[in-house]
């Protein structure tokens, strides 16, 4: 193992230290500040250690929790952007490629392969994996802002609609959980904090 | 599956969001803020992913990763203890053992027993995926500090005997990457940032 391979790893690793950072529009549940991609990042993987057992199709865990881990990388140049936000998502997939290409690029040109495609693979949405880390990455907004007085949906006033499409992964990863994720929106809706038009 | 079930895991997950709140001694490489435990935890995952190649003997990357992820929780109640405060190590475990039981125990039983299973492997340090683990705990925060101009070594004046000592899992689990990590450690002893009595 050279001592060029080890240095390219550590240069990566140096580099993807920005990526907590990068704010999103999710609160801390203690509302003292927003969270940073790279702590999102670990809460995701957390989540699925103890969630997979809910899922409707067997899958590699494995597999999954390295796609979660490296999920957000790309928002060192590319930034966060916010769900909901139409115009961002516009220019999103664009940012995001020349993103992937530097940052995966620091890493020896195997390590790069590896990581660009499980990056493409949580993209995609279509195998099994993919679609559970998915879910993973709605779920985990949705109780931090269950617990933050609506968090992001009050701020940016969403409709039930909205939040319910911006959810549906759940369903399709997490069929057994969905119901109690449906309660949750409702509540909000209840109390006012979700809109229903 | 039970709705109480989801709800233990929902209400553990909900908890866990306060390790992000929780206080490292090393800073972000930019100097812009010190790290909390939450984001360390996941830069050790995305370590853990990348260095393994290096690694002396066989073991199960998956068991690591999910070591390395729930392996500071306890924090959440008994804090971070600095490596190198004697005093605070010397209470450490026990206010680390009741951490565990009140925090892992918010989880359905079968999970609890999982988790804290994986956290007392870690902190025993016998099995080949809890010495890599540690040696991933210990590489990050070298990284951290070399990037960051001496970082928590040169606030607490330590000797390079006291570096070398805390760094020394990386030697037993990852032999060809040591080293290197003495390069490191012996260009600060150069430049004075740490010490050589």
């Amino acid at each position: 193992m050279s001592h060029d391979r080890i240095a390219q790893q550590f240069a990566f690793l140096v580099e993807a230290d920005k990526l907590k950072t990068i704010i999103r529009r999710t609160s801390l549940i203690d509302l003292s500040r927003q969270e940073n991609s790279a702590e999102h990042s670990w809460h995701l993987v957390l989540a699925a250690m103890l969630m997979r057992e809910h899922t409707a199709v067997e899958f590699d865990l494995l597999h999954a929790l390295e796609m979660l881990t490296i999920h957000d990388l790309v928002e060192i140049d590319a930034g966060d952007t916010f769900a909901y936000d139409a115009s961002g998502q516009a220019t999103k997939a664009q940012r995001e490629l020349d993103a992937a290409e530097r940052i995966f690029g620091l890493l020896p040109s195997d390590q790069a392969a590896y990581l660009r495609a499980l990056w493409e693979e949580f993209e995609a949405r279509e195998t099994p994996e993919s679609r559970f880390a998915n879910a993973m990455d709605r779920l985990q907004p949705l109780l931090q802002n269950a617990r933050s007085d609506g968090g992001s949906w009050r701020t940016h006033d969403l409709t039930r609609d909205q939040v319910l499409d911006r959810m549906a992964p759940i369903e399709s990863a997490l069929p057994t959980v969905w119901p109690i994720v449906v309660e949750i929106i409702d509540a909000f809706c209840a109390s006012g904090l979700i809109r229903v038009p």
